[in-house]
């Protein structure tokens, strides 16, 4: 498929919420004004559906709100009124495995930095079918590089703050793919291990289950907080700790979390090729496969109903 | 006048370019699914024009290609295209004295942080009427605030490279807005000045006008270019090295740089407050409108004509 075929297609399968009009994916147009435009000046979330579930809703909502706190963007929009707008969103779209995007902007303002003159938001939902991960990345693995582009550090950009700031990661895949690999992680200025450009990582020594913490400057993904969940309720040997290259390329296994990607094994980082036998690391994914289940079995929100 | 009445005033007043369309301000708008809005994946320049003649107009679009090195954004678009789309969208506008800002976006893609699956650019030229600055900041003069926020790193999302990644400046005025100064300048996580969130910084002492190289992590300013060529030819003693916030703070003058506020004097950083004698500033101030008269007279691109 061309790259213009794509784009059609996400036209074509897209539903867009914007401030509660909803269209299709090619009707879907903001004000060049909009911060979110203008200076990446806005925050996001995405989560998933199955079944007409809405995959740890909550969690990401709170999470929207702590990177609005981050960045001191104003909500001027409820919980609720966003709650109700996705779902709705969902609902029209008719699509019961979806990918969901929430935006929230700074809103539109005069063209000036200073962000207290912003006095609405603009909310963008967008809604589309599930993407299906390259099947190859959960069998053989990911293969990653670790990007000489440095990850932004928590005291300039804070990578914490899930925000429209992105370019930081645009350079680190790009020099991933460069590489020939599929994807970059990303070292802070002291040389420690960060995250990767959309997901959490993790490695495991000698059967110690080890993340960097938030304080080496990443997102504190859901899925990973799912995973310290889960692993401390079946007494697995879980620290959160500084990690550096060098142990990360020495591991026994290292497998990465995401909120789209859940967890996926990590075959290479760099020339080191880890071993196929992944015990730890199939363990965890029947564990959470196992948390997922449960958490939709619980869910009291399904759209299609 | 009211927020909203500042954005009504901005769509009446300002003409808009889209990828060769040309509309009023609000009906400008961009699809959500632009890497632009989505990532902050974009460049962008701003310079204003004065009786119908663009100011320093190569070199801002020297300096908008070198900033898609930076990023490795690849243009599909040649400075020609932008030279014809700007000059006929001034023209349509009819103001002599204008605001122009051109955007070249990553373009819309599926959604993938992966830059390679970018083929086309999506290019938005803004014009409206230059803006007024507070008159108090030419004569009073700037009231600045070392911010606590970190300059990016140069390694991280290199500043020298103009993006759609604006947070880390918006983070910086907030910050200066809150402590009750007009705008903010930034350190690099060496301690060293970097820039202001939209214009270099120079100080003087003992007639020895200073300034951070680009090596300190900032945008490599067009009037910051002619201040030095200017200097050189007047034999003023113009120096480039690391400034820390002492020095800055220890000045006999310290000024600020920008296309759109030219010089402008500064009144006081943090608690220190400067001289309001100002020799050498004033002596470059006249130095540059010179300067900048005489490239106007040699401009043989009178967009009125």
């Amino acid at each position: 498929m061309n790259k213009q075929t794509n784009i059609d297609k996400l036209h074509k399968e897209s539903t867009v919420n914007i401030n509660g009009k909803i269209t299709k994916g090619h009707e879907a147009k903001i004000s060049i004004f909009d911060r979110g435009f203008l200076y990446g000046d806005s925050i996001y979330e995405v989560t998933f559906s199955q079944n007409g579930n809405l995959i740890f809703f909550d969690e990401h909502l709170e999470r929207l709100f702590k990177s609005a706190d981050f960045i001191n963007l104003e909500m001027f929009i409820t919980k609720d009124y966003i709650v109700e707008q996705t779902l709705l969103t969902l609902k029209q779209s008719k699509i019961p495995n979806a990918y969901v995007r929430i935006i929230v902007t700074r809103g539109e303002t005069e063209i000036s930095l200073d962000p207290n003159i912003s006095f609405q938001n603009n909310l963008i939902i967008i809604v589309k079918p599930k993407p299906i991960h390259n099947p190859l990345y959960y069998t053989r693995g990911l293969n990653l590089y670790i990007s000489t582009v440095q990850r932004n550090d928590t005291k300039a950009t804070n990578p914490s703050a899930k925000s429209g700031n992105y370019l930081n990661n645009v350079m680190a895949i790009a020099d991933a793919k460069k590489s020939g690999a599929d994807d970059a992680i990303m070292v802070n200025k002291d040389g420690y291990i960060t995250e990767g450009t959309t997901f959490n990582i993790w490695m495991i020594k000698e059967k110690q289950i080890i993340t960097p913490p938030v304080s080496s400057g990443l997102l504190k993904g859901i899925t990973r907080d799912k995973i310290i969940t889960i692993a401390k309720k079946n007494a697995l040997n879980i620290v959160q700790r500084p990690l550096t290259p060098d142990e990360l390329l020495s591991a026994d296994e290292v497998f990465i979390s995401s909120s789209t990607k859940g967890i996926m094994p990590v075959n290479q980082i760099n020339s080191v090729k880890y071993a196929d036998q992944r015990l730890e690391t199939n363990n965890l994914i029947k564990l959470y496969n196992q948390f997922l289940t449960e958490h939709i079995s619980q869910s009291d929100k399904n759209y299609l109903e």
